[in-house]
């Protein structure tokens, strides 16, 4: 699905935000290798990100995009870029070990004579040292753009809203399939299976893409563990499931997470439960342009202090369009020690879950910030899902 | 799901392979970020290649699994190692933008005296150029080991291939929920939806894990880049379609792509489809131990030639355990000039599709090489799969 399909308008007012940047830090030729920021810039969309690609930004002109012949038509169907801005590389240096598609990416560089302050970014999981390693040594000293296309994302158009809120659509029903299929006995990955589904098939006309983190659903002791997808053991009285899923639109998200719990949740459960939600309460009224990271993350911090648990992880970071392996847009975060302001329609997932040694409860928002305060992108009710049958 | 279950043993031979080739290289302490090469090594299986993981495999004595505090849980849960052998780094450093991770390996590896003759995995998703640079402003020059560890994993044990056949079980199903649902007018992002939940309910008793790719599913146009994934329009007349997808269990994989036609595919198709055929028997007839990767590549080649059609790009590459965002192993490739000769129960994608600038054929089949040639590990049937309704 094309990543988006958004107006020139709104290309446009991206690529002016991300030259000022680029302008800012000395950067005169900028290489975009993150495949969300790739999509934010031009509409680029497909599963190609496993071959090196980019999207090539100099201070003037058009962005050109560089990548897999066998890719080049995907561009020209998702992007907004001319076809004497698509170029690539030899088909025969696929995954060679004596040849690197970035080696071609230095010759093109120097056709257009995009050879000088070139700014890379160089902490993504799609620029990998190896590549790092053929443009220094053809450039020189290159400068660290990591994250500076995704600073530009971080407050969202109206368009983009507007796509984050049918993602959310997507979230709530696929967190309605997980409680109306949750119950003793059933297998995990039988569950998964049917909230993946409906997260695709989708609600009200709207159509669901990949989303960029697979469905997390960890059950009792393995909830003590944050990052466990799922297996094939039945649902089981006394233990708690959180689900972490996104529904996907136009590669935009708009994660939650929820606790199910099957029979009678024991009370240290209930009690971070209330915590946590009290915690979203508190975060949304708090979430208002003007707020740091830290304010707001304090909420979460506080209130868990309350119920006499410590979190020690951050309790939220931005999300919006993108691509596996991560939905976040890794800039900001909510913690101790980031003052970055909050701006109207900047997007976030809130974190405040809670992981014991031996159980965890994870319930989750993602929201907008509004000058009311933080505003929810999908409804869904927040309670821990108690079965009893 | 866990990466694996293997006996004891099957961990000790990778790990003295893995060592044979450090020690060739003279590589004393080895640095892997490779989720799969992780997984392989220790079990190890978590969503959490999102941020700063790896295992460090010294010459003797255990390998030691580094990664965030909160994903330690789901280490002991996952892996052989002991307690002991589980490492962390600060959870205030994920995703900051003064602070990295690798700043706290250096330290373990100074703890552990593990500071000579480095070897790191230069070309990899999950070790990005910010990494490197901060492990070599530590130690100085490091060894690239890029593929080290896929290369050991290229002949699957008689464990692995179980996994794998019932991976190729999950691909017939999703194949053939495809080909039952395949009709006039059906949303395509319906039938993904479908197929993908089929993957993972399985069959036969066999659960589905998340494949390393999501379904490429392109239509008429569409399918002439090459990876395109869906979208919510309907099926149409005249249109072939085709589904590279593939199943998924314990992290292992079985690719095959088969296409689809709604109404009587033209001749130009029908053509590219014997050729397909045809070159996917002479490669399976040609697929012994003996036979180089150029070798069994000619006979694609060939039957495209004999067609009148010029293949431009490999025709196939080594698969097996993976992550995302590619279920390849990155070593081999079925081309011209890779010399590599096959050998007994190594395990290739093979990929004989045809990209032509209006429409897209492909018919793969994943199969692992035996004295008798190439066995496929899915068993579906290879026409397109014309519908006339």
């Amino acid at each position: 699905m094309p990543a988006s399909d958004f107006s020139a308008d709104e290309y446009a007012t991206g690529l002016a935000k991300t030259r000022a940047a680029m302008s800012a830090r000395g950067i005169e030729t900028l290489i975009v290798a993150d495949p969300s920021n790739m999509a934010w810039l031009t509409g680029y969309d497909g599963w190609s990100f496993y071959v090196p690609q980019a999207v090539i930004l100099p201070s003037t002109g058009n962005p050109i995009w560089w990548g897999r012949p066998q890719d080049k038509a995907g561009a020209a169907q998702t992007t907004w870029l001319s076809s004497e801005d698509l170029l690539d590389w030899p088909e025969a240096h696929v995954q060679h070990p004596d040849h690197h598609p970035f080696e071609s990416l230095v010759q093109h560089l120097h056709d257009r004579d995009l050879t000088r302050a070139i700014g890379v970014e160089m902490d993504n999981y799609y620029y990998s040292a190896k590549a790092h390693a053929i443009l220094a040594t053809a450039f020189g000293e290159l400068a660290d753009a990591t994250g500076l296309v995704n600073w530009q994302r971080a407050i969202k158009s109206q368009a983009e809203l507007a796509l984050m809120r049918n993602a959310g659509q997507l979230t709530a029903h696929m967190h309605a399939t997980l409680r109306a299929g949750f119950r003793e006995g059933r297998l995990k990955h039988d569950l998964v299976a049917e909230v993946q589904a409906a997260g695709i098939t989708g609600t009200n006309g709207i159509a669901g893409d990949y989303p960029a983190i697979a469905p997390i659903a960890p059950s009792g002791l393995e909830a003590s563990a944050s990052h466990i997808t799922w297996n094939d053991r039945p649902l089981t009285r006394g233990e708690a499931t959180y689900f972490e899923v996104s529904g996907c639109f136009r590669r935009y998200h708009a994660p939650a997470s929820r606790t199910l719990y099957l029979g009678d949740p024991p009370a240290d459960i209930r009690r971070a439960e209330e915590a946590i939600l009290r915690a979203i309460d508190d975060t949304f009224a708090a979430a208002k342009p003007g707020a740091t990271c830290e304010d707001v993350a304090a909420c979460v911090y506080e209130s868990f202090a309350r119920a006499g648990y410590e979190k020690a992880n951050r309790t939220g970071y931005p999300i919006g369009l993108s691509y596996p392996p991560d939905w976040g847009e890794r800039t900001m975060s909510l913690r101790p020690g980031d003052t970055t302001e909050l701006m109207e329609n900047m997007t976030f997932h809130l974190m405040p879950g809670l992981w014991t040694p031996d159980w965890g409860v994870a319930i989750t928002e993602s929201f907008v910030v509004t000058p009311e305060g933080g505003k929810p992108l999908a409804k869904i009710p927040r309670d821990i899902h108690a079965v009893q049958a």
